[in-house]
Order: C-alpha cells, then structure tokens, then sequence
C-alpha cells in the first residue's frame, strides 16, 4: 500500500474486528505519554492500562512510535514506513527525499490533520516535550546517524524548523503561491536547505 | 533607542498624554484590518473610526505597518525600523542580518508574544491573510525588490517557512537545544539557508 492510500484509508476510517482493543490502546497511550513523556512511556505498561496483550501494540501499530504517532500526534501515517523510506537512498539526496515524502503524505491527507497537530503541540506543553523526544528519537537522529553526521540533536531541531514552517506556510495559514505549487517546487526549492541541515557545514 | 530598548519600554507598557489616542487607534485598526484585510484598510479610514486625526497613526505608530504590526501581530518592535535594518548592508549578507534582527527581537521578549501570534494566526484564517499581505508587501517585497530577487512571491513565502518555524521551535515548544544556543549560533546555522532563499537559485 503507498503511503498515499495508507492516508486515504485513515480518512475514510475503518470498523473492523478488534477495532475496541485498538481504540482501548489508543486512549490508553493518550494518558501515558502525556504523564511520562515519549521515551519514559513503555509499550508494556500501556498495553497492561488498556487491558490487552503488548502484541496488540505491534500488531495494530507496527510499534511504539507507529502508537505516538496515531494516539497522540494523530498522524495520517506510520512513522515507521516513512523512516523505511527516508532511510533507502543516498546521504545526498535526502534533504529532497525528506520533503516529497512529507508534502506527499500531508497533501493527501487535505493539511486539516497537519492544522490540528499543530494547535495542540502550540497548546499543550507535554506534548510538545512528547513530539520533540519522538522526532528527535524516534525518527531524526536514526536518519542522521545512518548518513554519519556530527551535531544530531542541533541538526534535528534545525530540520524541525524547515518542516514545521513549511507544514504552516503551505497547510495553515497557506500563504501563496507556496500552499498552491506543486510537489516538485516546493522539493526543488526547500530539499536543498534541508539537505544542508542534514550534512552540510553549520558555521 | 536600540530594538532591544524598544522591545522592554514596550514590556514595561506605558502611561502618558494621548494614550487615550492611541488606545482608540488600536481598537480601530484591529476591527478595520481584519474587515478589510492589510491592502484594503486605509489610514483615513482607521483614524475615522477612531474618531481622531489621520497624522495620529504617524505620531504614535509610525505609519500603517507599524499600526498593524502593533495592534493586530502585536509585535514587540516597529516594523517600519527593522525593515531599515534589514536593507541597512550588501545582499549577500542579508540573510544572517535577517535571523540576527529576528532573534534579537524575540529573544528579548522572552518569546511569549511570538508564541501569542502564532496561536492568533493558526486559530484565525482573516489575521492569517492579514498577516500575509503585511508580512509579503511591506516587508519582504521590499528586501528582495532592493536586491533585485526574481520571484518575489514564491521566496518571500518560503523566507515564512524558515522564519515561522525558527520562532515556533525556539520560542513556542523550545526543542533542544535550539532553543538554548546563542545568537550567533542560531545566525551561523540558519542564516546560510534563509539567503539562498533570498537571493539563491531555487532549482
């Protein structure tokens, strides 16, 4: 399935067996990742609050980062897959690799889902210590690290500003022509920029 | 009065004759720009509302940007200044005198009223386009036409991504350690992208 039909199916929303002990971890990892955090959090103790066995985590979520994602970030895609992705191809391509992917998946899911992660990371400071430590953790340092740079966290945090701006600009407050031009413009103008954060020098 | 001189008188409020003036004016401007939008609101039409001469506006806010930037952003300096600022010195560094001012603005705020804004710009579609046409036409159109940019539109949006997004990660959910370096830092690693955005080729 392309990460494109992976949004579409979230959209539509699915009913399916089991659907009551996926929606008892999704509000089970709500309240533990706001009360110990992103890294302290442990699949076991939020499958025990929702009453079901840790496989269910793995099975519904493909992990604890795929359960941040979808409870707590509500992202319209799973983490892992996208990491997969990030990961297969050149150190020096990935600046542009890292924004087709991100506009793709935000562009199919209309940008609404990408407003509300926003409003509540603005206004709610445990989540935004819960989505810096998975973004930084979970997803960045393992992308900087396979390409062998030096400076993770800072790097990091300086992708977060390329992408967090860029997710406003053309998502929230859509600003033209940026929220109307095509994926390859935004890859071709921005990919280079991210692709100095990632390896470049930073002074 | 430096900017940073500004920003504190600017905390500490002040008290004098014709605050009254300029507190009408405030109310005014707040109700015409998000009725009319940044273009279509005129001076006259402000000061008319509030019931007071139009050379008010020029007295207390400097002109409409700074009415604007005060009233509905409210910004902690005067926008019309840190546009003479930014045009003050060669294209080439621009860039990094850009992050210097911006930085050096907010830093001294304490970053609360850029966390302000953004939650008045992502919660309010009219501040958004208000926010855009004064953020496009009276400040960025006007660095790029003085370096002789093409494309004016499209890099002053994308100077927003980087802009926004460094204040929302610096200020609003404050990852590590960006949030912690100093000027300098943020003005070496930054700086560099938001100039090819300026004056660069965007591929």
């Amino acid at each position: 399935m392309t990460l494109v039909e992976q949004v579409n199916q979230k959209r539509r929303g699915r009913r399916a067996a089991g659907e009551d002990t996926r929606s008892a971890l999704i509000a089970a990892a709500r309240e533990v990742f706001v009360e110990k955090g992103y890294d302290g959090a442990t699949v076991r103790a939020i499958a025990a609050k929702a009453g079901v066995d840790a496989a269910m985590v793995n099975h519904w979520f493909g992990g604890k980062e795929g359960l941040f994602g979808q409870a707590v970030l509500q992202l319209p895609f799973d983490p892992a897959e996208v990491l997969k992705r990030l990961l297969d191809g050149p150190a020096e391509d990935a600046g542009e690799r890292i924004i087709r992917t991100f506009v793709t998946v935000w562009d199919a899911s209309g940008g609404g889902t990408f407003a509300a992660l926003i409003r509540s990371v603005t206004s709610h400071q445990e989540v935004a210590k819960a989505l810096k430590s998975f973004f930084v953790n979970a997803i960045f340092k393992n992308v900087l690290a396979a390409f062998g740079a030096d400076q993770l966290e800072l790097r990091a945090t300086l992708c977060a500003t390329q992408m967090v701006g860029l997710g406003i600009v053309r998502y929230v407050v859509q600003f033209e022509p940026l929220a109307s031009v095509d994926a390859d413009t935004v890859v071709k103008a921005i990919g280079p920029n991210l692709q100095r954060y990632l390896t470049g020098d930073l002074g």
